[in-house]
């Protein structure tokens, strides 16, 4: 085999928004896998916020991604050679695959690589909806908010990947979803096609405002994806009682001058409400039951995904900074091959 | 009974700390109670950082002080005539008696006084170990923050009267306690009399720097009465799973340019915490029991109550700026009148 795996490394840690230049690309040439190996073409590669997260320094729920090594990101691929009983060729695989066209796997960073059947659904739906992402909604809403029927449950970051199943399975489950988002293509589209009651355009609206508006009970879970001014005009409309879920702070990551922290956190006190992060990857033992339902929902026409794709491995410095931009309009995520 | 009693009104909404031109004083006869009404002598006024929130307008856990009443504040108090037979002269009581001489309360306010015996511990401590401010300390730690044995609990404000209980009801249940106070007499106190394992002096010390050196494994519970600065430092040490309870900010109370909000926040998310406001009224169904145990903690010698007693009713204006001032030492209140 005579294959050229080209690959974006981390050159330099950020300052503010990834420049070309913290980017390094290389190419080296593919092995064939030895035994217990597992040789997997990247066709999707994910483009998510907390990529930003894994480029700087020090301590978090992850190791960073270290100088010189290949940027870390999710994806799907195909099986093209396989020294592993449990993989063969042709088979559709998710997981941590990187920013590259290639992937070589020893038996045990296997394990890690789920089989999926591009059948059922397009394979850009593993990586989205019935993906990490998907499954982020789904903890993030169900376990650590505790959303249920009657509850107002707040989205912001509502037409990101996260948001948008958010939102829909707050409907599933009965509740009031008011989404926040950019623009009123966005806002028009989480409430038309995805079925939310109300957006927010924070483009064009004053966000407090809208919040009075459209949660007069007060908001009883906010999914934060956003943090930032938006997360404070959240926490002034806390019911008693709220839960705030941090699943990301996207308005922030690229800040030169530090996070700006939410000024109106004594709502928490007032409230008695609380503030809980958590790390989508604690609920692997349960990834499995968590996507039969929502497969279940997308087959019923309860859940909708929808894909941002971009084509060309060599767009990965600039598709994402659409991210930071909010440009993306659904799941953002880079085709790098038809098969 | 030709009684006059002294009051504290409510004269303006104050702008940072309280100037004495925010009040007005008030006199007014004393009249004998009616059926179902008691008089009680306020001996003891509690003074509570609470109180500067109650001084703003705006929608809290309780409704503000109107402007023009008499401000409202915990104490301890002599029953001096009654009309309802629940109440005879002589009887003790605590509870909402106001910045006053004397109360005259109706059948239906007398419900909130709650009589307490001066023959088993000083009335100054019904105000408070054994008062709101203990059981704040108590359902805030044990309930909110679900700390238990083996775990290390962070308490700012350690010398407040609020931290003083919590830090000591910490190591009675086999905590790890960790003091943050203001200069070396109070954390010596905390260290040597209360029994903490540590406490740090923010007013000398880089407080970050001291978590991480008094809490190696991490921050599992951090008993937050302060805000700001002190919040944050904590908030960069958290363990994982760890509980942020949100009993207080008094470093922001004040602050004439809004509060700051903690902007070291998405440790919360790194490390699957939460961060959790609560009032301790919500827990009157169970006050009885919680003092009872506290109480069976001070007889065993487990639990020390520290008061700081000022003497003269006139001096409120002034004695409640000691409290934003860090200048108390222990639970601060005003004597009133010896019986």
């Amino acid at each position: 085999m005579a294959v050229i795996n080209h690959q974006f490394r981390l050159a330099a840690r950020p300052v503010g928004l990834p420049k070309r230049s913290d980017w390094k690309t290389t190419e080296e040439p593919v092995r064939d896998p030895g035994p217990g190996e597992v040789l997997v073409k990247v066709l999707y590669i994910s483009l998510d916020p907390a990529m930003r997260g894994w480029m700087n320094e020090g301590k978090s729920y992850i190791p960073p991604v270290e100088i010189g090594a290949v940027m870390r990101a999710g994806g799907a691929g195909r099986v093209i050679a396989s020294g592993n009983p449990a993989f063969a060729v042709g088979d559709h695989v998710t997981g941590v695959l990187g920013v590259q066209e290639y992937l070589l796997v020893d038996e045990k960073s296997a394990k890690g690589l789920i089989k999926v059947d591009p059948k059922l659904v397009p394979l850009p739906v593993y990586v989205g909806a019935l993906g990490l992402t998907g499954l982020t909604a789904y903890f993030g809403l169900l376990e650590v908010g505790q959303a249920k029927a009657g509850d107002t449950v707040v989205i912001s970051g509502a037409c990101g990947a996260t948001g948008m199943v958010a939102g829909q399975i707050a409907k599933i489950k009965g509740c009031r979803a008011v989404g926040v988002a950019g623009g009123p293509e966005k806002c028009g589209y989480v409430v038309k096609e995805l079925g939310f009651d109300a957006c927010i355009d924070y483009k064009n609206e004053d966000v407090k405002e809208g919040l009075r508006k459209h949660c007069p009970q007060g908001i009883d879970v906010y999914f934060d994806n956003v943090g930032g001014e938006i997360l404070d005009a959240a926490l002034a409309q806390l019911a008693r009682g709220a839960r705030v879920v941090l699943c990301g702070a996207i308005s922030q990551y690229n800040s030169t001058s530090g996070f700006r922290g939410p000024s109106n956190y004594m709502s928490l006190l007032v409230n008695r409400a609380r503030m809980q992060g958590f790390v989508v990857f604690d609920y692997a033992a349960r990834y499995g039951e968590a996507a039969r339902e929502m497969a279940g929902w997308m087959m019923a026409g309860k859940l909708k995904s929808k894909e941002d794709i971009v084509e060309g491995f060599q767009t990965f410095p600039e598709t994402l900074l659409r991210l930071f931009r909010g440009e993306n309009f659904g799941k953002l995520m880079i085709k790098v091959a038809d098969a």
